[in-house]
């Protein structure tokens, strides 16, 4: 691509750095702030500056927080016995539009991963085995994604904190509501039979 | 979607007001800027401003420039007698890319449209008009898009310059170079056979 204007250009190859934004993407947007008032290009260079130098992370959970504390970790109405443990925070977000869970996070910041080079050190899994040893933890919610990479974390932790008996627990795998039936993984089914549970419980929610 | 913080809610709003780029996208692109250095997110910044606060129009064709007049307005390998009337940069970087235009370019900056409120005041319209009234121009070719917008503007300019002698020719349509005939639509084929060419000119490239 060849760029009359080296700001564009620069630009351009920044805004290309994102993740799923090509560079033709990437001039489609720097065009689309061309041409709207300085105004808008301002707010969000701001807001993204802003955010990047200002924002915490909870020194309880990691969750993203503007305190160093989050709001969930601070309040009383949650039940702090329960540690829910999520991949990141678009995990805690999505858990708490369901409004079924009343516990608290515990977010890893990733998965074990050593195809990315991602090994146990570099997530949150140290303050959650803390936790488990010295706290009033009394039941941990693994939450990660049914990968490959989500079981090995589910695993990791669960060996480093098997001998201070805390119950743990794993959210239900199976069939999606409103999934039809012949359309669903084998071992999603398979799962969801072994994984059968009393029929009144289906009518909770 | 609910936050945990208002600086992360507020970047992600801002990001989403970017064509194309929902909330969910938004809210990717700031979890990917946190977990980067705080570097990466100053240069994103500061390329965007920059670009918005210092990019100049060149004053003679509209182009994106980095200067008053751009490269190709001032380089005199360039055929200043035949003007390309463009949409907007990506079709001057387009053409550009090809490097089969020697002429120079004109950018109007959208297309006539009724729809989207786009009237021909709001383009670079009239300065193309005066440069085919009182200047060297020869030939206006149009590359604009084939809609009805686009159309709709060629017409328009076509009628404001034909008191002046120019020749005005458009760009060819046509079956695009390796597509099968068989699934080309009927316009575009009618319009290929009709507008057939002397077979030694179709070696030329």
């Amino acid at each position: 691509m060849e760029f009359s204007s080296k700001l564009l250009e620069n630009a351009v190859n920044e805004i290309s750095q994102l993740p799923g934004i090509g560079k033709r993407t990437a001039l489609r947007l720097a065009l689309f702030l061309l041409r709207k008032p300085e105004e808008n290009t301002t707010e969000l260079t701001d807001a993204l500056r802003k955010m990047r130098n200002e924002i915490k992370f909870c020194k309880n959970c990691h969750n993203i927080s503007d305190s160093d504390v989050c709001e969930i970790c601070l309040s009383s109405n949650r039940n702090h016995e329960i540690v829910c443990v999520v991949e990141d925070v678009r995990d805690v977000m999505a858990i708490e539009n369901t409004a079924q869970f009343k516990g608290i996070y515990h977010v890893l910041g990733g998965k074990i991963s050593p195809m990315d080079g991602i090994g146990p050190n570099d997530l949150n899994i140290d303050s959650l085995v803390e936790k488990a040893k010295f706290g009033t933890v009394k039941e941990i919610v693994f939450a990660l994604s049914s990968t490959m990479e989500g079981d090995t974390t589910n695993f990791y932790i669960f060996k480093q904190i098997e001998p201070y008996n805390i119950v743990t627990t794993t959210i239900a795998r199976g069939i999606a509501v409103g999934d039809e039936l012949e359309f669903a993984d084998e071992i999603t089914l398979g799962r969801s039979i072994l994984n059968r549970i009393p029929f009144e419980n289906s009518l909770k929610i």
